[in-house]
């Protein structure tokens, strides 16, 4: 039987690795096989072109040429890593996927979400999640739980930061509505138990349909 | 005034690189200001990018990674170093440019010259050359020029690579149906002078016609 191909998106402070860390325990307690991975996921071809990306060096990096080493390290994982797990049957929970970059490059950075879709597109020739739980959380609640749940934090924060993680926030939404099928809301904004029980009924709900 | 992007295509031994040095010596001394490049150029971050593709040990890569990462070089090598010297009146020449993806990634590999043209497009974000010199020649001759005209080396020739060179020819020719404007045939199994004085007229012309 093949297995299911499951990604988790949302911004700063939604709680996603916290998420996906228990959903796998509780998985894996049901006797199903779980593969917890995030891109670049240690396949090294995608771990050099992280390395380019992140090289703090290379100043003069165009916004577009980063999308596409973004998208070629996608590529690479999803053959190496995800497809595979796949096709063994196993349950893949994969922090972040192609919903990212159309939030992040795409309208955040300002690419454009078209644009940006059409070299996953390509990148991802078709593979799409089967799921994606989009941990909604608001910019300001979000951020305020990285920083401790300390509120008078984001006082600090710069305000270009704020609009940025903003248009993150209305960019997940609107790929909500464009992909009600794929995408599922949980409500990030609760204590991370009710978060995870609504991630885990969601994902079991799944699994019965299919 | 702005200067003149003009790319050089062609398969394997029509004579592309000799062919752009001479040109580059006339139309220097004519007084042009001549910029002579090939991606990626000694562009530190489209090196890096082309390490990882050559890279021997990279069985593993997949032919869509490659072609993301060959767009990502051709992005960061065109900010870099072509769109400059163009804005400030220069005349680049450049040995390949999309063309060649289109036809060796596209088809030849069978990834789909649309799919190709695609990531491309995002990459050169409609900077297209403002002239293109294909230096046609069929896959038997260039490959004899370059065994030194030895057109018996052809029979050792790999029957699988020969079969890859005809789809590349083919598709260049594909590409001079599309963009007839853009792409100008040069007869390439001339001798070397003829192919010179053919694609220095085809220059000039298009210069005075601006």
């Amino acid at each position: 039987m093949s297995g299911l191909f499951i990604t988790f998106e949302g911004g700063e402070g939604a709680g996603k690795t916290t998420v996906i860390l228990e959903l796998a325990r509780l998985l894996e307690a049901e006797g199903h096989n779980i593969v917890v991975t995030r891109e670049p996921g240690g396949i090294p071809i995608a771990e050099k072109i992280r390395e380019i990306i992140l090289d703090k060096s290379h100043t003069e990096m165009d916004a577009r040429t980063e999308a596409l080493l973004y998208a070629a390290a996608r590529r690479q994982h999803l053959v190496e890593t995800v497809i595979p797990a796949v096709n063994e049957g196993k349950i893949v929970l994969c922090d972040r996927f192609i919903d990212s970059s159309l939030a992040y490059q795409g309208v955040a950075r300002g690419l454009g979400m078209d644009e940006v879709y059409q070299i996953n597109k390509f990148a991802i020739d078709e593979y799409m999640p089967d799921l994606t739980l989009l941990l909604d959380i608001t910019p300001e609640k979000g951020i305020a739980r990285i920083n401790g749940n300390k509120e008078r934090e984001i006082n600090r924060l710069d305000v270009e930061e704020l609009s940025f993680h903003h248009k993150v926030y209305e960019a997940y939404h609107n790929l909500l509505e464009k992909f009600p099928d794929r995408i599922k809301k949980i409500d990030a904004s609760f204590d991370i138990l009710t978060v995870e029980k609504e991630a885990y009924d969601t994902i079991n709900e799944f699994i019965k349909r299919r």
